[in-house]
């Protein structure tokens, strides 16, 4: 089989880079990583090919494109069918793709005021209206996901809701959004995975800054 | 099996109603309806029995719930994979999948500008920024998955990423945003399919009328 080949922008500010990186990283599936400095010119028609949209991330398989980051999940999930993307639980598994759209469809309070930021040090900031309001709907999530599961993940085990969920960990970190001791507790599980750290460690380790995402 | 329960908005307006009614209709997948008028109250603990968001599409399939437009598409297909939901080439699902999620995330300034409104009469509007991109990004959408699969659809057959662009396709037609004739020719499929038909005249029989939808 032609390997999977992830285009994802920089590690510390690219939320929806992350999404499928962690997915597959955390499941076990392999790909290739190619990384587009935050400056590329999306006009570029060499960037073109490797983007029909002009964005990351997006995935090559062969003559393949795949973009969005949820469409490259599914995708992945068709491929290794026995990797563990979704819950093996057909209910849970509709319940997970039920959150895991409404990350990528809502939430924008959140997302434009709170952009992710791994290196960032904690610092709460002016909290635009709506971004109340987000931050207890993603924790009534993550409660109600967590007690019918019993944890430590969204499911149970990680799986690609948790994947779509990773960006909102480090904001409410780093904009300290949160208190509550079960939203700190999946965040700590969250950190504490190997996928995780081994992101973190790269973002850490990158020299870009991008002045628009440090709010 | 127990029935799928389908929860929608009214039809004049429901846009992310529209997409998955209209998809189970023309895959044949059977399923009772249960119309919320507009002017429910999404805080009253009954409604929020019968949606965990407090807002609809949401499917009931014995004690599930599942939300998300496209989540209660996939559920849909996996219960039913041979009710064509998804093209049936697995290059083909992964870009319907892409293109489905794009509807799903972005295309924000001409949903803000242009609510669904299956009554309205033709009618040009002054068009905030950033709606003509939007037009024209879904043209080349349309463009190229038609080109690929010979048409009349996006797939060759209706699917599911014909039924996230229903909506689009209203729009286009009421604030006469587009001229090209293959844009054009994929809206006159659209239009003259059954499922399109039947809930445009359960539409123009309702007589709820939302101000704020009315551009």
């Amino acid at each position: 089989m032609d390997p999977f080949i992830l285009y994802i922008g920089n590690k510390n500010y690219s939320s929806w880079s992350f999404r499928p990186w962690i997915a597959l990283t955390a499941c076990g599936i392999p790909f290739e990583e190619q990384l587009i400095p935050f400056d590329f010119d999306a006009g570029n028609p060499k960037f073109l090919e490797i983007s029909p949209t002009g964005r990351v991330p997006v995935l090559h398989h062969g003559n393949l494109r795949v973009w969005e980051s949820l469409a490259i999940i599914e995708y992945a999930a068709e491929l290794y069918p026995d990797a563990g993307l979704w819950p093996s639980d057909r209910g849970d598994r509709a319940m997970a793709r039920s959150i895991s759209m409404e990350m990528l469809s809502g939430f924008r309070a959140l997302r434009g005021a709170c952009p992710m930021n791994i290196r960032r040090e904690i610092r709460a900031i002016d909290l635009p209206q709506g971004v109340v309001g987000d931050v207890a709907h993603i924790e009534m999530i993550w409660r109600d996901m967590r007690q019918r599961s019993g944890g430590p993940f969204l499911f149970g085990e990680f799986s690609a809701a948790d994947a779509m969920y990773a960006p909102v960990v480090n904001r409410f970190k780093v904009y300290d959004l949160v208190k509550a001791a079960d939203t700190r507790d999946y965040m700590q599980a969250m950190e504490s995975h190997t996928a995780w750290i081994a992101w973190r460690d790269a973002a850490l380790a990158e020299t870009w800054v991008v002045p628009e995402d440090e709010a």
